[in-house]
């Protein structure tokens, strides 16, 4: 493929300030030996990107940063070291921007979790821009042909609540139960624990998220909303033994507190969803004599990352999105905060 | 092995009322088909004996009931289906009397959360007697010319501490943190995670525990009492990055908090000892991000037993015992109370 | 339920002598106290039944005995001890008739490995009766309003391929190569596979097999009578790289000998088809410098077993059967001897 | 660190032809942007380096190459991309020199499978020089104060018998057989297991072996040389039903059919050695009902090769060495040709 003419001004949505955004014209950075430019065509929006704008996490930001981690595009340019992508290619821009690869943890595949991390849209510019760097080694390979708006959502949601199912440990044909699985990202986890063989109960609240989500694929559904008493009812579409595994993806904290009362004995209790400031507490001695396991999910590896973009490949997963223009940001974030999304807003960097 | 003469009474210490022994002469129990009959020559006492006697646990108990649950002894009579075990073998009975066998937990080697589990000394009668009833599937098989009051705190101490360490999911090479190192628990828990290759950061409070724990194999000592920093300082031990498990042994709560923060990254706490109304409580934020896992471990199933008595077999663990009579245990529940017991007790059945 | 009338005679088709199927009266069992007497439905027949029949596989059988190992029926009668059971309940008999339960395998749950197994149709009288009998733990627990004639085959057939692609280690969205794909247990491999989350790459000779495994939900098929390079053709529809896996089901011995060359590098094949006097053979520079694994895997356990009748129960497995007369079993196995069948023949006990 | 200053020419043992060595000057390299330039003190010699100098497995060699790829040294010269490594930091050059980190197989840790893979002292340059080429990601960490002559055998012999002892699956507390036991790695082998709590059947020929097996930790010890049926000694020392896992070190194509027959039920036979032109075979009835597991192991990766240094850094491994000239290479080749080895030789690059 031949060379691709790179403009030396771009578009961004820039958060100079905690809880401002300027959308503006910024100079198009220039790739390290081990780094690509990707043009970015699209850009999911994530309620993480909330959190960078707002910089109410336990978690230093730097200022000012480009927003998004979620970014579809094509590479354009390349630094010398890199051989494994080509211009040309479509790649995605994740969560991860890049890690130290040597570190105990990178070693182990662990990516995620290496002190020397660096996060898109948060300690380096992300993908709310038409021109993003991104490393050789991490960004997501995308298949020649894809849908790069539809598989923007993939590259965290989609990631995201892939890497809990597997943490989960549940196998083909055991239950998993989804919470707040009428939300973006459980609607998204239902399709992949289906496409990985589980059965799922949804829980969420209200008639219309539970027709939802059969229609996506849950096997039953727990309204908390109109439900008497949940723990049971949960156990009840269970087999009376409570799921195998439960997905919190619900930004609230009583979810946490329950899921250790229904899950299933030697069960395992995965919490995904950062309600501010929460804790997860459970008693110890049913803790103890249940066997009971919680733990931590966070997003995938580089590994993982292919895997659920190999699924979405073989049309095994719909996110349904919404497009609007990068612009349009600013209203995403306030649609957000009213908790008014329904799916996934995408945003076109050609507008 | 010709048939051995049984008599028709024996003495036993019998909770007739929460809170009181009675040491008493009560008849000998006859086999069901599927039972052993054991002449307990040895068994130890546990701190869950004394929450048997006080009856303490949200945990239904039988009365009146005979305590005990880690007695080694020989097989006088069996049940006519009773195939592979023979009059004369040396058994032992543990916590897990007998389960179903046949449930859902049963099936995957989960026995001790069988719904329907019988529990020596709590649910059945079980070793402070001279004669006890043992499920044939479930009694502990010891090998011929072991000592049979050494074994006998391996039968629930051994089993428990060997179990959390499976659990924990540590490798051998690992670094394990074992919180109340210096107790009961501990010291065998130290012995086991050498044996299995481990390296240990034993945890406890003072300098004589702090000997003793190093005297048994642990790499590292870290005294809660003298620390001014627990968390950096069992971090500093551990590569700076924390231990990859740490097993909580200790009944105190605090313990269950720092847990979280020292562990390593996708680190494992595996909570054993059971505090009276204890929580496990960690911010959501963290166990997210840093990948945390916690995790109940209860006792262990068949294999468990098989393989922490193999270790011991094999010469790798020694649990310091004193021995006193039957007559005694009495005693020792009130030094258990003052929290003045070193090492186990081990009751001598013939006196 | 109330008590079901017995009869004190019924049909049976013996084994008297190697080779000759005689149908006529035999005695009802009654059951140990251990066992319950079943009241057979329907039976698949299986290869297995024939290997019996002839008596010509490394492993002792009894004589005379009565054929069969896939036999679906409700329990009629049952020991004193059973109390897992019910009269009433729809049951399972299958290959493992009953184990020891405590030797080193049982206790694994690796029960078709223990010394003690009875085999049903083999060492002990199998389902080609009205009545048999069978070990209360390890019969199949059949959920209620099952169809007992659809559900027959899923006892062995579907049993050993769930097991088989669980022994794999393939993980769901992995791909697996399926020998024999278009044969009776090929047919249901791929429908295990494909509810498993697995994407099958089908291995079969001629157009028709091929249409047939591409219904059952195969991604792609290679006929190993039009393919040029066989080899090549598996690597190039896996990627480039080979499948994950490969479950080896077809009786020949040159298919073993492929699969070691095509499989991905840390790649596992499975063996499961017991062609007569085959070898496995490979070179060991490949084996150790591409790390494959090679494996054998015999029948599930009581834990497959269940998980097994549960994706049938889900609807996700369908066997297609031709039910014929107890009677007919003889025409069955001829049409056995000369490669006639596809699908599997079910027998209807009351005719 | 200040600078190190480098010469620029240095002494090296040079392929130029098949089967010829020349000790001679050539010019020092210079590290790309991501190696780093080790100034190597040692290097063990092993059996691998004599088939590159034979050029004789089917696998391509580079002409001429340096080889040796158990190289022990300090880092001299870095590229501007390195920062994970400084100058003055001791590091390991091992077989892998490196991958390309982002294939399907490098992103799963499985570096050793890549096939962009550069192999020391065969692809690329190796251990045999004064100054050799690392890959920064790749080459091996070695903490402060190491014993240089002493760690360099690690490096191949030991992370390959380390990673086969993982891969083999065997827990602490099992049985391992290692065939080959009174070899290089076999020595290393024992020490491993032990170390990792398996218990050691060691099998090789002769007494004085035996010896040297059982005082390195061997539990027990099988001597082919002696032994009137080789496998039924190795079941009875292995609680009469065969060791959990076996590895095979030895170069001789026997001991692999022997393997699969002591193997215990559900056990796994790991191909380490690579006799030339050796096939491995079973018999499909027997692998499958026994449901037996044979695998290839080649070397470790990068996580395995830190966890083996850090047994070898704990004390817990002596390989025993004989330390020789770079010079003398060639007379080392010669007594491994003659079988005359025992232990491991390693050269001093300062002479």
């Amino acid at each position: 493929m031949g060379a691709i003419p790179i403009p030396h001004e771009q578009w961004a949505q820039v958060i100079e300030k905690d809880g401002e955004l300027s959308f503006k014209k910024i100079p198009v950075p220039k790739p390290a030996p081990d780094q690509v430019l990707v043009q970015i065509r699209y850009s999911g929006v994530c309620h993480t990107d909330l959190h960078a704008l707002k910089n109410d996490w336990p978690l230093p930001r730097k200022t000012p940063v480009v927003g998004g981690h979620e970014g579809a595009g094509i590479v354009v340019a390349k630094g010398p070291l890199v051989t494994s992508v080509n211009i040309g290619d479509a790649v995605g821009i994740k969560w991860l921007n890049s890690s130290c690869m040597v570190c105990t943890y990178c070693m182990k595949g662990d990516e995620p979790l290496c002190p020397h991390a660096e996060l898109s849209g948060y300690t380096v510019d992300g993908s709310f821009q038409q021109y993003a760097l991104a490393n050789a080694l991490h960004c997501a390979r995308i298949p020649e042909g894809t849908d790069l708006a539809a598989i923007a959502p993939v590259l965290c949601a989609g990631l995201t609540v892939y890497k809990g199912l597997k943490e989960s440990g549940a196998r083909p044909g055991e239950l998993v139960a989804i919470v707040g699985a009428g939300g973006g990202l459980g609607s998204i986890a239902i399709q992949y624990a289906k496409a990985m063989g589980m059965h799922v109960i949804a829980i969420d609240g209200g008639m219309e998220k539970g027709e939802a989500c059969k229609k996506l694929g849950a096997e039953s559904y727990v309204d908390f909303m109109s439900s008497k008493d949940l723990i049971e009812e949960v156990k009840r579409v269970s087999d009376g033994e409570g799921p195998h595994a439960v997905l919190l993806l619900a930004p609230q904290e009583k979810p946490f507190q329950q899921a250790t009362s229904y899950v299933r004995s030697k069960g395992v209790v995965v919490c995904i969803g950062l309600p501010a400031g929460a804790r997860v507490s459970m008693p110890v001695f049913d803790t103890v004599v249940r066997m009971i396991t919680v733990k931590g999910s966070y997003v995938g590896n580089r590994e993982d990352t292919q895997e659920a973009i190999d699924f979405f490949s073989r049309g095994m997963i719909h996110a349904p999105i919404k497009i609007v223009g990068l612009s349009e940001v600013g209203k995403v974030f306030e649609m957000m905060e009213q908790n008014k999304i329904v799916g996934r807003y995408v945003l076109d960097m050609s507008r």
